[in-house]
């Protein structure tokens, strides 16, 4: 779908450095771009591809729009822009209206006129699915589910019964939502399976990764708030909230209970204990551990980088007698306060 | 399916305190139950909440007993008779049995009338579903496969060729069961993949989160013994045994040849090196890395807390510089001890 | 398939020892192999199994094969050659050429006349999918893509729009190929999605285990190059590239835009952050986190081993006392010196 500068300019809140008429009809890397493509440049470590670029165009801020050897779209956060243009330059398909011949759809779910239901997907009871939401092929969802609007759930996804999805949401392969929680009560070294009665409540505007599990509550509901973006195999135990914004990267959890403030972001194979209480605007560093309470925005860490293997097991073999060091040192500090207060005294 | 509390108490030996007549049809929290509702009090941070509760009923020990607002079951182990009155009262549905019409059942596969196959699943040849089994929507059940009488697998479970299951199992959505173990032989520079021969074996009441994976065995079997439970994204490795009524929170794992032992409990994201022995009754904590055979009961742990990230990186560097800092330790005693024997000496 | 030593000698490069007419069916383990069964002796752990073997016949090295009782087949790379040997005794069945009548095809899908569909699959517009490659039951693949011979996808996998898949591959069940990079925009507090425009290229010879997600490219491609092996739960984001014949264990991942050399080999657990480089022939032992490029073959590592909990506490505790305990060191050498200057003064 080609585009004048000029017009994405006006679109899109930028500036037009250079020739406006020039059109542009896909987006590239700054060293794969041809005439018909506009790049973009965010990351300085990119920055001397800038110079030798055969893009059409470029979309950068206006200390770098300086170096631009073509035309350019001059704006404050170029790769918000980006994402934005070259959504528009490359529209996913609109939804294909109807159901598909293949799928299986209960009696009394449902359908609006403009969703797309795939090949072998299956809807259950009384579920309801919105306008211009997919349905991908080999889905399953459960009786009782509410997709709603614009709504995207790619192949082999599975909604359990009772799941409410909100719009414009994005769910990719593999996802499953709703499956019971982890809850047993021991007793007498057997479990017993504590029946999960509650279900899972996602907003607007999510987007979750594939193979990406979320459970549903013991009594109440899990919540995913709206704007929450979920990288794949991440995992949300029971009855946990995920405020509205936050971001999970891979392979990163949360235990039961453990409440996620709004605009986190939460590095990939970073996990949470359960019945934690996290405040908004916390960042927790690429695998870190998060064992107790967050009550203070912040960037938090925890992991410890590999090093070459002798010395990384040098290190760790002294970890393992920290604490007789420390002894070590107490009983250093207390000798030589003994020596220099003996010296003292010969002084 | 609503129940007087003379009826939970004898049902499930409880002692009654308060109106035994009173009916309740449903459970809920302490703070959100309310007449036609039990609710329970098991963790003590909920205490605050027994004394305005406005529950029909609640179960508690003896020593809460005593604040209890509303009619009351005493009992010794307040959370497992709540998860045995929870699923009285909100039984699941009865199999509706028989096979879906949309399904694909291999001829010679034998299925139990009281059964249900569901739309989209897939049944291969010679494998057997016990009775009031249930196989979910688009699950996918190989050749020779045993389900044994009351297990449920979810939409979109994958059992391979041979896998058995036992009897009242739960399976959630994207299990993969059988799937070839991880096993090749180096071979200058490349690998050759060594077939995967053997099978799993999952004994009774084993309840399996979404999308955890248990790969077949190399030669022999993989096995899962009587009363596991694991927890979603969970991997075992071909060739381990997980010992009867072990459970494995999510994202736990144990690579090939390792051997769990009975009633252990593995917190979420531990791993397991390959061929470890894990005797009965471990307990490891969140997050460890296990790399050697446990001989003893107990508990285990080794996982470092995420801090604040300036503190953190402080704590990381010296980290790396530990056997510096303990070679430096060891000079001062040798020096210090030097200056004693001197000063020694002068006195 | 049974066999001669003979012949399995000529056939996979061994030497008989003793009766090269001895005829085998099966491998086994060398505790439980019978007549009829090979075995194979490759780890010194089970050199004390090799005397009491009542195996038909063992592939070993020169070195134990002094010690064999029966029949032997002598090589320099034991376990290389029985995982061939197995190969050639237990051949995978040949795909059952055809597409299922409970398949779902598009019209202009090429499916190779070879090629085995099966019940429940779904093929997109234009796929092509090559000679005896085989679509387990349930999986999806997207339209555009490329199977190419020989390939095996296992039940409920799902390939994207566009993935190519190159010769003789493995993919298990669960396996997402081509999902959307997880890649958004931040902009006054909200997420702006970048559509994910690239694609996921894989070579020949790859397997990749169960509920693995390898995400598509932003703009260029992920890659998977020859022969490499992905255990499950592996995560490998956008833009990566995976060296030919690296091989990543269970519960591994990598970040957006890492590139990882040829032959390395990531231990189970290990993570990378995004946009490094690690050269070829780098090892990472269990569950390293990395976050630099690695210049240097060789192995590197970081994960610290479980210990019984109290003692793991103690040594956590003085974790974060570390960079006191170095304030505290450096000044009892500055006032050791002090004393020893004194003292030297003295003497």
């Amino acid at each position: 779908m080609p585009a004048t500068l000029n017009e994405l300019a006006s679109r899109f809140g930028c500036r037009v450095q250079g020739d406006g008429a020039t059109v542009v009809s896909r987006v590239a890397t700054l060293a794969s771009a041809g005439k018909d493509a506009i790049s973009f440049l965010a990351n300085p470590l990119y920055r001397v591809e800038l110079a030798t670029t055969r893009a059409g165009a470029v979309i950068l801020d206006a200390a770098a729009g300086k170096d631009s050897p073509v035309p350019s779209l001059i704006c404050d956060n170029p790769y918000a822009r980006f994402a934005e243009i070259a959504t528009y330059l490359h529209p996913a398909p609109p939804p294909a209206a109807g159901i598909h011949r293949d799928a299986s759809v209960a009696a009394d779910a449902v359908v609006a006129a403009s969703a797309e239901i795939g090949p072998r997907a299956v809807i259950g009871a009384r579920s309801r699915i919105g306008e211009r939401a997919v349905i991908g092929a080999g889905a399953v969802v459960g009786a009782d589910v509410v997709v709603g609007a614009d709504t995207r759930l790619a192949p082999l996804v599975s909604l359990r019964d009772s799941v409410t999805v909100g719009q414009r949401c994005i769910i990719h392969p593999g996802v499953v939502v709703g499956a019971d929680g982890f809850g047993f009560a021991q007793d007498r070294g057997r479990w017993i399976k504590v029946p999960q009665l509650g279900s899972v409540v996602i907003g607007d505007d999510v987007e979750i990764g594939a193979n990406t599990t979320i459970d549903r509550g013991t009594i109440e509901n899990t919540v995913i708030e709206d704007g929450v973006k979920l990288d794949n195999l991440v995992q949300i135990a029971h009855n946990v909230r995920v405020g509205a914004h936050t971001v999970m990267a891979a392979m990163s959890g949360a235990a039961g209970s453990t409440r996620i403030g709004q605009r986190c972001m939460v590095g990939g194979g970073v996990v949470m204990v359960g019945h934690l209480t996290i405040c908004d605007d916390v960042m927790f560093t690429f695998r870190s551990v998060v064992t107790q309470s967050v009550a203070e925005p912040g960037t938090y860490g925890g992991s410890l980088p590999a090093e070459e293997a002798s010395k990384w097991r040098r290190s760790a073999a002294r970890f393992r007698q920290l604490d007789a060091m420390h002894r070590r040192l107490r009983e250093l500090e207390e000798r030589l306060q003994e020596v220099e207060g003996k010296k003292s005294g010969h002084d």
